[in-house]
Parts: structure tokens; sequence; C-alpha cells
């Protein structure tokens, strides 16, 4: 028996999925939140069954050693022995990592060097991956970046057209993000159409909380909406996505509340986007209830993200010079069947056209109809899988 | 005999243009540079002569007194009663000024009062303004705004995805420019076409040292690439265009010549575009010729450019779904006939096909095939004709 753990480490929470490998069955799966904070949770979910847990986990140390506790407890596993592998999403790769890398000191010393370009994420990424170095020295552990899928895009996509120094002395370029989302529903796009990828053109739409949407050509990314950091792009939850840079310095200058350049993207990130139009939430179904109440500010928040994922597909059309398959994926792209059609009704000229039969919430493949020029596909996302994947990849 | 003068005022220059109307004849233009600096410099061009003097012009009142001296002294008029109009660009018009507008009292006083969205340039064209009105009281005085044609932009592509309050209550929105210079070319698309311009979908591209490019729907500007301010949309000669809000505390915080937000932005005006990654210069004749030098920064500057032209063609494909025609105009776009090529080629997919033997420097229509899906046009820009055809509209 090999089973592999992937693990999804942030700030104050640790997020696992056990699965036995290489049969790709999972096993297990839990979340512990409040890592740090008093009054811990620890959530495990198997088979048909469900364990909640309250108590105080100090760091992530500690809940890793909680989480192989439970496996143990609820009988999921019977040994450690068991567990051969764990991989580890981590968020910023940089230039440095192309590809789902093997780790020892020298990785964890470039993984902490890149916090530079992820200071909430890659210290928790890396937290997660010491604890599981110490209570679990022997097994194979594997980083998976989110930023690898990207790093195939030209440098025409990544650079900005700022001064030289920002990218030689600074790293300022496009890294994107959501990398193992992208590039596991453009194969699974492949397969569902019966085609090899490397001659495809897909544009996958990642639309969750984040989002981002990406140009896969041939099965490389070639240009994808997140930039230097996740809050470029499309608009999101409760990031504005692109605007005038000049917007800066203009309200710095009226708001009191903001002092400087930080406390602007702070704001882009925590308080726009959904949430700071619609006034209601940052969560899509929330604004599709407000549209239903006939709330102004919701229609608005619901056609303005409309906009920029059309733009964006539309941007990607362009980068590809045409494209084979439009791909929706996470929460929103899985789930809003409405949001689909109507993405494709307002781009029937490139050829989308939606099949209402196939178009509902919680179908998997083809939604659109058989002689539509652009296949459209709705695939739930898996990266826990590929991270399982990966680090199978290197027990072979 | 009825003249009207199209005056565009910038802070240290009054650039100028006599027409007799409504026969459009262009009588004389001129340049009058460094004004309020030492050795100002007036030049006049009429017929096929030129006159050049170096004077001390202390402020724009004196400038346009120059400029009247010398029609009078040149022979161009022989009284100021030949006169009857005078058409001032200004840069920002906000949302009050949905269309060119005679001035009085109370429109100067708005003007004024835009200041804020265009601190370098509305209160540079009031000076022009206030001159005219000082020695010319009699004439019919009218503001032709370069954000008036973008008004009917809907407002989920006006609103940036931030909180309400920075519309609401700072007025930070999409404004859009060049809206003469895109009205213009528009028109004069649908007129060479011979369509109605109601039932045209139209892609204009104003490529010059700045750049903007429109989505025209039934004459109607829809959206624009440029933003609350000109730093917005697609690379240009100095400036960056779009980039990840995100950059700005990071470069603050590693930068030493950065300062505040506002150093940001005066570095993504003044330093960055094509100057910035190539290093050689805001010009794309310059750009282009480190390109046969074989320079890679060229090529990469270059190659850049076109990335961001093409994704916002692409982009406003979608906001159109689909589009008759697209334009390009102003100094890149009239001239770069390689860029215009470049342009059809990557986006062959939409159906732009380029006729080679049309398609040279200088040539003013219809350069795609007979057999193009979609229209590609080269129209020389008119900004100073539509100043005169809207004053004449007061007029009549």
């Amino acid at each position: 028996m090999s089973k592999t753990i992937a693990i999804n480490a942030g700030s104050s929470s640790l997020k696992w999925q056990l699965y036995e490998m290489p049969q790709e069955e999972v096993l297990a799966q839990g979340l512990i939140e409040r890592v740090g904070l008093p009054q811990s949770i620890s959530t495990v979910k198997w088979g048909d069954e469900k364990d909640t847990q309250t108590l105080d986990i100090p760091n992530h140390e500690e809940a890793v050693k909680i989480l192989l506790d439970d496996l143990i407890r609820l009988g999921i596993i019977s040994s450690y022995d068991e567990i051969t592998g764990v991989g580890h999403r981590v968020v910023a790769g940089g230039e440095i990592f192309k590809k789902s890398t093997l780790i020892d000191d020298k990785v964890m010393e470039e993984i902490a060097e890149l916090s530079e370009l992820a200071p909430l994420h890659n210290p928790a990424n890396l937290q997660g991956i010491k604890a599981f170095k110490h209570l679990l020295p022997n097994i194979t552990s594997v980083a998976v970046f989110d930023t690898a899928f990207h790093t195939t895009m030209p440098e025409k996509a990544f650079r900005y057209p700022m001064p030289n120094k920002y990218y030689t002395d600074y790293s300022v370029r496009k890294y994107g993000a959501h990398g193992t989302s992208h590039q596991y529903v453009s194969q699974k796009a492949a397969e569902i159409l019966g085609k090899d990828i490397k001659d495809l053109k897909i544009i996958t739409c990642h639309l969750g909380n984040g989002g981002s949407i990406t140009a896969v050509d041939g099965g490389k990314s070639v240009d994808t909406s997140m930039g230097f950091t996740p809050l470029a792009g499309i608009m999101m939850g409760t990031r504005s996505g692109d605007i005038d840079p000049s917007i800066f310095p203009y309200i710095i200058s009226k708001d009191e509340n903001l002092e400087t350049a930080q406390d602007v993207v702070d704001m882009l990130n925590k308080q726009s986007g959904l949430l700071g139009i619609s006034d209601i939430s940052s969560d899509m179904r929330d604004v599709e209830a407000g549209i239903k109440e006939g709330n102004e500010k919701a229609i608005l928040a619901y056609e303005m993200y409309l906009d920029r994922v059309e733009k964006y597909i539309g941007q990607y059309f362009a980068v590809l010079n045409g494209a084979d398959a439009v791909v929706f994926t996470a929460g929103v792209g899985e789930n809003a069947a409405d949001i689909r059609e109507r993405v494709a009704t307002d781009l029937s000229w490139f050829g989308l056209t939606i099949d209402p039969v196939k178009n509902v919430r919680g179908f998997e493949g083809v939604i659109s109809t058989d002689d539509a020029k652009v296949k459209v596909l709705a695939i739930p996302t898996d990266e826990e899988l590929v991270i399982a994947r990966d680090v199978q990849s290197f027990q072979n």
C-alpha cells in the first residue's frame, strides 16, 4: 500500500487529502482551521463519515501531528509507514521552479527566498513542509508550484512595459497562479475531446473566489490573467483585478483611510471585486440572490464580472489566434450554468454555442452543441489529484 | 468669409489650425513652443510657405496675441473680424460634458474644477480659452472634449471593481481619451465603406506616442483602453499601460528612487513603454531601426507592443461580439504598415486579411483584401477638423 497526502497550508489553516496511489482513490480529506488561534477546528471526512474536533493547535507542526493522529485514531490508516509521500502546494515558484520538485534543504531555502513574491503564502507553505519533514522525515516530499505551469509564457507576455531594471534587478514580471488547475482542466479537456493536447488551443477559465483565465497552446500556458501577484486580471470575489495605475496617488490624496500604496493594495485585495460593487458579498451565489431581489448593485457587479471574463476570453482568442475550446472550472465556473450561458451568448460570434440540456450545475464534459465551432466544457478542477500524481511520479 | 481656429493648448505650447468654413479648407497652421520659457518659437505654415520667429512669450494670452498678429502680418487674414469662431481641445470633460459645448463663465468654472482629473492638461486648455475670450470676446467659443465621445460607455465598462465610494465620492471611473480621433476615424470608416455607421461595429486603434483602442458600436463608444487617465491600456511610447497594481508597494520598497505612489505613476508615464523596454527611444521608428540592427531589447519592445495591441483588439471583438472593421490611425497606426500587417497576420482567425498592395505608408482607405471577413482600414486622423466642425455647428 502506498498512500500520498496532498497538503495546502495557509497562514492559519491546513487542508489535506489522502490518496491510495497509483489508484488515485481518495481515502480521506480534511481541514484544520484557526491554526495558531484559540479553539482550532480539525475536520476529517472519509467514506460517509465525518469527525470534528475543537482543540488548541498552536502551530503547523502541531496541526500535522493532529492530522496524523486522526488518521490512526479514526482507523483510516493503521501505521504511519503506509504513508510514502507528501505533496505540498507552494504558491510562488518564481523563475526557479519550472515543475514539481523533490524537496531538500536547498529547495526549502529557495522557497523561503521566494516569500518576497508571496509574503502571505510561501511562509505558510514552508511551515507545512517543515512539519512533515520533521514528523515523517523519510517519505517522498514534493513541492508543487502554482506558478510552474505558467513558466512557459513567452517573454512578450510575462514582461511589463516598465524600465528593464524592475525585471532584471527586482524580478517584477507576470508569474500567474492557479497553474495546477489550468494544467489539470486543459489536459482533462483534451481527454474528453479525444484529441492530443499538442494539437489544441484551449482557454481555461478558473472562476472561484479568486479567478484567472489562461491561454493554453499545445498544452503550454502562453498567457494568463493573473500577474506579478494574484491581484491582477479579472474581477474576483474581493479583488479588483486590473485597474488604471494612476488611481493610486489620486485616491491616496482623497481618502484619509489610505496612506500608502500598500493600503491601496490591501483595499484592492480585500474590499473590492464583487463585494465592493454589490455591497452584499464576495460570493457569486449571494450576488445572484441579490439580483433576484432586484438589487441594482448586485446586477452591476454581475454585469461587470461577466464583462471582465468575456474580455479576457476575447484577449486569449487573439493570443492563440483562435481557440478550439473554452473550459470553465472552480466554484463559479463549475456551478454557475447561467454565467457559462451568458458568456457563450455574448460571444456567439466566436462560435460558442451552449446546449441548454447539458449546461446544468454539476455536469462534467462538453456543454456546447455538437456543431459548435468552439467547444465549451465544464470540468471540476482537482488540484489535489495533480499534487498526488506529481508525488507519485517521483516514487515510480 | 467665416474663419475658425482650432486650438490645442498645452502647458507650454499652443498648437493651432485656421479653417475656412464650412468649406473645411485649411488656410494655415502653426505651433508656438516654449510658452513661458525664454526663447519661445512661433512657427506658421500656410500654402507652401513657412515662417518662424524666436521671441519671448511669457504666457498663453501673449501667445494668442502673437498668433493673431502673425495672421495679419503674413497676410493670411486682413482683419480679425474674419475670425468668427474658435474651438478649444479640452482633455477632461468628466461626466459633465457629453458633447462639445459653447463656452461661458460657468463652463470655464467647470473645466477648472475638472482639473483634478487632468492636472497637467485642463489648466493649460483653460489658459488658451481665457486668452481668446479676452482678445476676441465676441466670437463663437466652443470646448471640444477628449472624453465626450466615451460618455456613451455602459456602466459595466466604465466602473472599476472597487468599493462604490471611489466612484460616488471621488469620481474614479474610466473616462478614456482621444475621443475626437476615435469619433472621426469611425465616421470616416463608415463613409469609406459606404455604410450607415449605425449598422457597423468598428474597432478603432489610435496608435501614436500615446495610444488607445476603442470599441465603437453603431457610432457610439462602448469601451476604450485608456482609463481614469491616459496611463491605462496598451503599451505606449513612454507609458506602461496596464500593469498589476500590486507592483506599486513592492517596487516602492525596493527602489530607493521611488518614495510615493505618485513617483511610481511618474515613472510609468515617462520612463516606461517602448522607451523603458528598448532602452533606445519612445519613437516606434527608432525602435524599428534598432530591430534592423538586431537589437534584442528593441525586438522585445516591438513584440510586447504588438501583443498589447492585439489583446485589446481581441477584447473588443468580445465586447462587440464580432466587428465589421478595424481602423488604424495616428502616427504609428497611419504609417507603420508592418505593424498593421503583423496584427492582421496574428489575428487571421478573426478574418483580417491585408492586401499588401494597398497596405503601404500613406494610403488612406481599405487595406484588407476584397474578401476579408473583417475590413481593415488606415485613416489619417484629423482632430482639428472635428473641432472646426463642432464650432461650425454652433454658427449655423
